[in-house]
């Protein structure tokens, strides 16, 4: 039996039923018509890992009418950054190229303080100059992409307060599920991140954002738009789009911070090979010989995913690889193989681009 | 009856038992010893309105052996500035002349923006500015006194979220009194707090910093002494300087916002003059005839006070005043005449000063 669903923002368990999600939330599948608007866009959008939304289809009206609009999403600096990571930033980087339009990421190395106990001020500071140096690799256009880190542009904390009067401790606490002997960092931070999420409304005025984020993290969405109309603010209430949770290696529902269940963007060549023929959970048979007899199932095999998601932006490419793992005629070698080449050609470029990038932050840093 | 004694940072009630209260908080009395380090200090040091502290000892004998110490003593800013405010900051500055040392301001602008449902951040700010010339008035050091307002130098943020790692929601709800429908700025505030009085550590490394402040307020300064200790900081626990309350222009424990019960600093020469008349609670008889013959009783007397406390620095005179209160020689019309004159000719200098220090902010505030 599948262990019951529960999904917050500080946990996902089990079998996840999207569509229940979707309801549960009150969020909106995403149309047709939507569908026709992403439709060669990445394949995170295409491809439908982004499945539901808030709005969105009054961000698109709003652009049609020749409106502002920006994307906001951001990215707690824990650690180093890996391929699960990339998803928001991904679909952020082909709404920019598609819409033109103004990016803001804001880097909640507070939030990572707080929360992990064994964290320090230092470390979360050096990992967020690391993982902003993977973000302007992805290629954001400069002059329209706006980086803040929490510990570095302060002058947040003066919207966070103006927030912060607004919710309440019960809020948070229903929010993060927080106990008493929670810090009180913990506590302030929805405050902090409702304003990541309001900022562009801060800085430029009324316009519409929408933020990619997986679907667990929808509480906040829901709380910053209750927020973002009271009367002390009177903006409009910022858009979503909700992603799936990309598998880690091992198959697990969300990627984790254990050994094997990631690929970083850092790692070797040699490293992402051995990670993806070690550990990545496989939808094929336990022999070639029975593969071949039953053929393997594209749906559950995380190589495969990857490149679905991520890794291969060619549709007919990708339609002869899920046809031929479904049908024997590839192996789980075979495909393994050809998702470390994929994957390895990308952390190639994208290493070279984070050399680039270190000369580049003047460029993408918020004053 | 009088009212059961309840002294928490948030509120005061009843008649206060100074000598329990140091008791309950665990505080020290002032000893001689300290008391012949302050004699020839500003009245209110020296005429025991400060009756308790925390190794203060231990920053005179820091100073005597020629190491650096320093003052911190901040201000909430949610109104204009009236006589009650000062206490701290004349303490401040007596010290600061006579240790020469550097004093440490902070504006917590944010705290009343949380506190305050009604206060507005502009009108927050609007606050800061003008208490802020109030403060420079006052004739601190330029270039060892650094004024820092919570929403402008927002880098105290940064300091602010280390602290808050290490205070649990339990502690700042005991300390505040907190209930979940407050606002989780609220409950942050202790960390920010807690931020301004090892400021000076954060800056200057160590040494010790001690802190002028009314009694009730010591739950922040034992919580701020407990973190100081913290492994990540390996701080010096601050001292503090504990003083009674001013009571109100009527009376009352403490300075009330109500009309009539303060003197505010920029009040005109013939407000401060109604005001005393109409309002100032008098330890005076009902009549000339029966104060000629009973006399007056200059301990319970708001007008007397004042003298004592803050506006009559010749001890004789302050003297003569009280043994002629007391004898019935002079009369309550008499000792508020002397007190709006002297109330008056502190006002007029000090409304001339906040002219100039207009143009003496940059001196004074912290980059």
């Amino acid at each position: 039996m599948a262990k019951e669903q529960k999904v917050t923002p500080w946990e996902v368990e089990g079998e996840v039923d999207y569509e229940r999600l979707t309801r549960e939330f009150g969020t909106s599948f995403i149309s047709e018509k939507i569908k026709k608007r992403i439709e060669k866009l990445h394949p995170l959008l295409r491809r439908e890992f982004y499945f539901s939304h808030r709005d969105f289809d009054k961000w698109l009206e709003s652009y049609d009418k020749g409106k502002k609009v920006s994307i906001i999403t951001g990215r707690g600096p824990s650690e180093k950054m890996h391929v699960g990571h990339l998803v928001p930033f991904l679909v952020a980087k082909s709404l920019q190229d598609e819409f033109n339009c103004e990016v803001f990421i804001p880097i909640s190395d507070d939030e990572k303080f707080y929360i992990k106990e064994n964290l320090t001020f230092e470390k979360a500071l050096e990992y967020s100059k690391d993982n902003i140096i993977d973000l302007i690799a992805l290629g954001f256009k400069p002059g329209k992409t706006f980086i803040f880190e929490d510990f570095v542009y302060t002058d947040i904390y003066k919207f966070a307060a103006r927030i912060a009067k607004r919710i309440t401790y019960s809020e948070s606490k229903a929010i993060f599920g927080l106990k008493p002997e929670n810090n009180i960092g913990w506590g302030f931070y929805p405050a902090m991140q409702a304003a990541h999420i309001l900022f562009p409304q801060f800085m430029r005025g009324s316009h519409l954002s929408v933020v990619p984020v997986a679907i667990d993290q929808d509480p906040f969405i829901r709380l910053t738009r209750d927020v973002a109309v009271h009367p002390d603010f009177n903006f409009m209430k910022p858009c979503a789009l909700h992603s799936k949770f990309l598998p880690a290696l091992t198959g697990a529902v969300k990627m984790s911070s254990s050994e094997g269940s990631q690929i970083f963007l850092t790692d070797s060549q040699e490293e992402v090979k051995r990670k993806i023929n070690k550990y990545a959970f496989s939808g094929g048979q336990s022999t070639a010989e029975e593969h071949r007899r039953l053929g393997g199932n594209p749906d559950i095999d995380v190589p495969y995913q990857y490149l679905k998601m991520i890794f291969e932006d060619d549709d007919k490419k990708l339609k002869n690889i899920r046809d031929d793992y479904k049908s024997g005629k590839m192996l789980t070698g075979e495909l393994k193989a050809y998702t470390i080449e994929k994957i390895n050609a990308f952390l190639k470029e994208h290493q070279k681009k984070r050399e680039l990038a270190k000369k580049q932050l003047e460029k993408f840093l918020m004053k």
